[in-house]
């Protein structure tokens, strides 16, 4: 594996995961979509199997899809790690998450064109605490993102090899194993800020937003914008990190 | 595998798509039924287990159900792909969609029968914009298909063989793989135009509204009908082009 | 596997799909509940996983649950098939559907005894149609059983033994296929008439609701039910002689 | 395995249950969250794939997260089950549970610290009956506990071993089956006590109630806490009583 193929796998994953993951947030929030209002288990489903659409594309590169899930896996002290790789993570993570992002606004245009709300559709793209105070929205994100990264890291289904890139076993039903925990972050987890859970997830998206043409949009809420970065990236290290003293 | 084989197990198995994929509709749609305004998640999970039977039962044929994922996997450029084989591909996922919406026709019959709105009835069927614009509907078609085609050629659960025909793993639970792609594409696409994403389940379903005695029935809309045709050739056509420029 | 042990296996597992089958219907109609007015995907979910729980107890006798699924399986022509034995099933799947109505009547006793419309309880029991005509009712039951009894013959995770007796698979796995079967046949078929698809899921209830001192309770339309017993076993004979005549 | 290592993953197993499982109750119940009011296939999901994080983490242990299960496990008379480790599986499973619903607390402290009815948070943490009558509450748990037991006990897809420990398979998807039979012991008989069926999973979080400096909180009822934690007890011994004189 090159450098240049991990950014294509993992860019053509993060995008189909932020491609489908916003789509359903689109057609929740959006008016003129027949999901409209269409409930917390809609959205949680649609993100689960995003993930799942998106792993089984990245699987080349273990699919980490997430900067939380590249740090979480240098955390636990694998000395073979390619760190000269991991620029190459970061950037595919990042790039497919714009990526994605415009094609869910390519797909939802007219909806985008019509919505009665336009100053409002910031949540499609990115994540906002439903009550604002940083310090504890950033303890939620935490807490979710060491769960995702702690059962990559201890599940039996997912094997970290002597590089410490993860492999979710053979055949695409291996990810349907990191689909169901996504899902269950978001059911249980996601209620207070919406699990970023990864910080690509919510920077990509919301410098989409802040760049792209949307008609009638509201701000990127960039004073947020740092804690789904943070948040996720604590999370994984410090996963990273007790895995490291658990016995073996 | 015969012309003829080809044709009865891709009847068999698109027949059991869409009776459960426009059933689930009828029953969300139809007044007199139990799951009557039962939600977008109802509808999505009924389309994704509807793929889930149909592949199941034409597994011999590799389960393509779809002209989309006929002319994708030709255009991944297999050369051992049996092209004369794909006349019977065709007919046997138009016969068995035209099937199916009939036996849907059939066991909703009641309920078509009492419906209060009988001209609102083609959504059963066939699929409409929520907001009419030919173009960017195209292009929704376009991007939903292509996930669905792409995570075909390149889930590491689905092996294409070489003469082009894919193989979903043993076990009837490598269709749930697939079943999970259709849940999310739904969930995450299908807001603006319901998703065809197969020309096969939107054409079949829509001659028969056209043709079935239909109590009170509406028009079938033809002037749309050429989108959800197009669109899911060109992002099947799009997605095996793609594959084959991907570093291997 | 003798006569007696096939009674015990399909009894215990009959009696567990249908305590939770009926279970979930009584958490959405009766009032006093947490799960009550939940929604028609609820009550799918929750017969689907029903399956699951029964077929995986009744395992070491292939999991019939169903005299559809016994006759569909004689209806195939395996000369090996343990005529002997269909006694044996049945008195099982209908034993254990009687006690599993009865456990479900226990679960739900403090319900039952204050629910405000204790005459409209027949549908936790057994099934009805939402608009009765009985030969239609009996086409939609031959459908829905039809397709359920097709993929178990056709599925390539369900291996049909040369004595006619199914395997599933090894692992518990391999019967969430007939899971999301019996889901999706729920989401898509269950409209019209309740999807019985199985004479002992309805009949053994029906007779649980006639005789159990339930408070304050309604008829058990016995006119009705011969159509959830007879649709689902044309239905099962349907599946296995067509089954018969495919290409091989 | 030593008794220090069986306490660390039942904790940590047990704590990724109550804090996912806590987690989606209060995502429902709490009025600042995403998921408020968002209801009972909600509910039932976010426990059901609670229960697949934990159980892949406490994989090393077999991850028993129950004591209903451990004792379930020993009743059916396992000669070679480590009696001496019994403590250790209690210990780790109380200590996860009150660890777990700690950590959820600090999820939501937000949503805790602004939700309009804080005398009505008890719900969150622990289980309570819709209709109160102890003695059929009791039963009711009993029916519930014994369907998960049991299913363990006899699952095709679960291996109890010589010593007593069960093994859910290779891979992380042995794990969906324990989290398909949690999801519709849920769906349906969870509907009158809110399905506890597991001493720790109540009586943990029920202590952190008590002893959490929570807003406005409620009283932690417990005078109902003996019985979801002696009808699971009961309904797990009954499971492995009634398995010695089951057929083999």
């Amino acid at each position: 594996m090159n450098f240049g193929e991990i950014i294509v796998w993992e860019t053509l994953g993060t995008a189909a995961l932020i491609l489908l993951g916003c789509g359903v947030v689109a057609n929740v929030v959006l008016k003129n979509t027949l999901g409209n209002n269409g409930g917390w288990l809609l959205i949680t489903v649609g993100w689960a199997f995003a993930v799942f659409v998106g792993a089984s594309i990245a699987n080349p590169t273990g699919a980490h899809l997430n900067p939380a899930v590249t740090i979480g896996l240098i955390s636990t002290g694998h000395s073979n790690f390619g760190w000269a790789y991991v620029p190459a993570y970061l950037i595919g993570e990042f790039l497919g998450a714009f990526l994605g992002a415009t094609l869910c606004w390519l797909a939802y245009k007219l909806q985008f064109d019509t919505h009665d709300e336009p100053a409002n559709t910031r949540g499609i793209f990115c994540t906002g605490p439903t009550v604002r105070n940083l310090p504890w929205n950033f303890v939620t994100e935490v807490i979710g993102t060491f769960v995702l990264v702690f059962w990559i890291l201890l599940s039996p289904g997912v094997k970290v090899g002597s590089d410490g890139i993860p492999s979710f076993g053979n055949g695409a039903l291996g990810y349907a194993g990191v689909a169901f925990v996504v899902l269950v972050v978001g059911t249980s987890l996601g209620g207070p800020t919406g699990y970023a859970i990864n910080p690509a997830r919510d920077l990509g998206p919301r410098i989409a937003y802040a760049v792209l043409p949307i008609r009638g949009k509201g701000s990127p809420e960039w004073d947020y914008s740092w804690v789904p970065v943070a948040g996720p990236l604590v999370g994984g290290i410090l996963a990273g990190l007790i895995f490291q003293i658990l016995p073996t």
